[in-house]
């Protein structure tokens, strides 16, 4: 089965509609998601931004919030402009980063877009965090986890390896050294990742 | 008839794939097309951008021209990485803008973009600009009305509207007041132009 890795901020509006429908889609194309959060602000960072493009360009902010208006209502999903853009989603990120194979991680990180992007709850706050695990049936300890050196750690190499990768947004997905950028190449990086599978099939 | 407005800038280059096939899916969806040159220049200038911001910001330039090749290779068109970028579209904007309703003017707008995506040839260069209106069998006299104080003093207006209706990047397409951005919109944008078509039928 062929792999796509999928790069999340949990800031990012875009990477929302994309977490949302990223595994029916792939599942339904037989492809496989590693997910794989990281952070954008140090990526900004490096490009002389010190927050958002979005905020920093009111043209390009204005509209952002309209086209995702737009995209969320075709693909049926609920989206509120949160009062404060964009959120810290650090601790969110390194927890999905200590546990990204776990048969919650998928609905856990769609649960933090909602929350986000749908009921403007902030997504930093460690209780809100802990309402989405309880939710799932998931002790609250594994927050600590988290919080491990290791974690933090790997959050930040992982952020490396996305660099070295080319990535500069998110959503971006890869597939072998192939990077697509942005909800609306979904499409095209899963065909993609079934084109190099059947290359290797037998 | 729903009126959609293309706003296109001939150093863009998604606005290439963008103008080699709105024409005939417009078409094929019932909208007419108002063709709008207008000139990214200015407009990144008061974002603080002296250059393309594909150029200013590496990892993002580089990911433009290997999603351009995957687009173009997708729409089955022609695409070369030009020896120099951004090209000046300004004389071949005046007279896209001088003439907009010529029923040659598509054609010459396609031929332009070939001329600096497929082909590495100078669209700031006149003589270039004349041998596709030769192409077309239109007089290059026709050039010297693209200079004509109206037509320079008329494209600026004209950016300065583009501006007024948020646009900041091109392609860019709107319908009444709703703006969509991007080569990849293009399909949404005649969606809704034919979704507010059908309130006004009768």
């Amino acid at each position: 089965m062929r792999l796509l890795d999928f790069w999340f901020e949990f800031g990012s509006t875009y990477s929302y509609p994309a977490a949302m429908r990223i595994e029916a889609l792939a599942k339904s194309e037989g492809i496989a998601i590693a997910w794989r959060p990281f952070l954008l602000g140090p990526i900004f960072h490096d490009q002389g931004w010190d927050d958002s493009p979005f905020n920093i360009y009111p043209a390009k902010g204005r509209y952002m919030w309209r086209d995702l208006e737009r995209v969320c209502a075709q693909q049926g999903l609920p989206v509120r402009r949160p009062s404060q853009f964009p959120r810290n989603g650090l601790l969110a990120a390194r927890l999905a980063f200590r546990f990204p194979s776990e048969p919650w991680l998928p609905e856990f990180v769609r649960r933090v877009y909602v929350a986000n992007f749908a009921e403007d709850r902030d997504i930093a706050d460690s209780q809100v965090l802990e309402s989405v695990l309880q939710a799932l049936a998931q002790p609250v300890a594994l927050l600590a986890e988290a919080q491990s050196v290791e974690a933090k750690a790997g959050l930040r190499s992982q952020t490396e390896r996305a660099v070295s990768m080319g990535i500069f947004g998110a959503p971006s997905f890869t597939v072998g050294g192939e990077l697509f950028w942005g909800n609306d190449r979904l499409e095209a990086a899963l065909s993609y990742a079934k084109s190099e599978a059947a290359k290797y099939a037998v």
